[in-house]
């Protein structure tokens, strides 16, 4: 049998900020070896509808398989709220999703069981953090909080200065009366901007609280079970990272970078998904 | 021969930017029928390559060809940047795009010769604006600024506030030692904001300076060549207005109206769109 250790991880996003998802990955398993695609072509996906979104997905998925990926991380907080259950009916090997992980985690820290998400309207909308909490602690006290403007902060590098101050006391402004402890950063756009958010929390919030990001979190649960089912690549040379664009705009590598934290170093690289939504 | 006059005004945008188009077409030619299509499921244009914007481009307009419109307008900036020549050669009746009729207003205007343009990256990079200005007007000083964080914000409807304005003195920061004396709001999301950009420019620029912005001007541009042509309808009643979208996403509605200035009244209709890029 072909040893399935040292298989690449398959990471899916509909653009860039799966990116903050990899370099988690990255960080904690630094041999493994790793393919993202980022469905540029078709983002953002937190508009379409989600019979759309699941068909995207599964496609994506289907173009990942091609390349003998040992699990698959799907780094779309919309594609997670929709396709993971699809995702998980087609495909033989283990698929993440980035809600669970986090949501797991808050559940388990937060003293005052009171949980703020942060994320955009599309997934606050979607209640997929809110059911996945409460599915873990049901008398939680979980405060949605959309941030539309994060993302487009973030994609321009506003990451810190008045402005991008101005707009998070904005949207947590909701949360200064509560006894929220802990803060999901439920987009995988937000690390970037973890710093200003643990700025204004601290300045806004009575309490101690904690941030957690859902890069992080996920990166922590592949590692756990692949090293469960004996799938982590046993070695300490860095592993090989590979780029797959659906489309290749203009400034895409320096926008990449941001989120990757490092020089993306390799080409990106161009494909087609086939799109199978109009069958 | 059928009355051509009566016959509807198609208008085509990506999202909801067009509407503030619609809304100038309104106030100019009240009498007129209108149908907007707005291809919310493939929005935003502005990211795609130039051959898929064309192939969008040629799709819409023969949806809006089976309702039997007089005149298209493109109120899109990237589709008027890449899809006006083929849909010129398409179709038997005028096309119009948002580019030309705020340059050449621009162009007689402007007495210091040196003319700013305000634009999304894409319509920036594209360097329509500036083409068709210098085609104008050879001597002309053009500067470009592209303004990435105006469109959400106007889509969130933050008009105004120290947010809106700090964004907007980051982007303006570059003109104050320039002579311009006129601003193209060459946007279509842009109108909405023009009383913040005008407070803004007010306070930077030296000399006094004109805000043009591209949906009067388009509707002053249909209004003269359909009265030219003898195509307007003579009439002192209200006209209609219909809406197709090729998606329908929740809240849609409430930021359709931030743009279109009134409420929508007639229900958003849902439209395929054949989608012919991959052929």
């Amino acid at each position: 049998m072909e040893n399935r250790q040292t298989r690449p991880i398959g990471i899916f996003d509909s653009g860039v900020g799966g990116l903050t998802v990899m370099r988690a990955i990255i960080e904690r398993m630094p041999g493994e070896d790793l393919i993202y695609l980022g469905d540029t072509a078709r983002v953002p996906y937190g508009n379409r509808g989600a019979e759309t979104v699941r068909c995207y997905a599964v496609n994506a998925a289907a173009l990942l398989e091609r390349h003998q990926i040992k699990a698959l991380v799907v780094a779309c907080n919309t594609a997670s709220a929709y396709g993971l259950a699809a995702l998980r009916d087609k495909l033989s090997i283990p698929v993440f999703g980035v809600i669970s992980p986090v949501a797991r985690r808050a559940a388990i820290l937060s003293e005052s069981g009171s949980i703020a998400v942060l994320g955009t309207r599309g997934t606050i909308r979607s209640r997929a953090y809110q059911r996945a909490l409460l599915e873990l602690r049901p008398e939680l006290d979980v405060h949605p909080v959309a941030c539309p403007l994060l993302v487009p902060l973030a994609e321009e590098g506003w990451l810190d200065g008045t402005v991008t101050q101005q707009v998070l006391e904005h949207y947590l402004a909701d949360l200064v009366p509560t006894e929220v402890d802990t803060l999901i950063l439920g987009c995988t756009h937000y690390p970037i901007l973890r710093d200003a958010i643990a700025g204004v929390t601290e300045r806004l919030l009575t309490g101690p609280t904690t941030l957690l990001d859902s890069a992080r979190a996920t990166a922590e649960a592949v590692a756990q079970k692949l090293g469960d089912a004996g799938l982590l690549k046993e070695t300490d040379a860095e592993g090989t990272r590979q780029f797959l664009l659906t489309d290749l705009p203009e400034g895409f590598v320096e926008t990449a970078e941001r989120f990757f934290g490092r020089p993306l170093q390799q080409e990106c690289e161009h494909v087609d998904i086939v799109d199978t939504t109009g069958e």
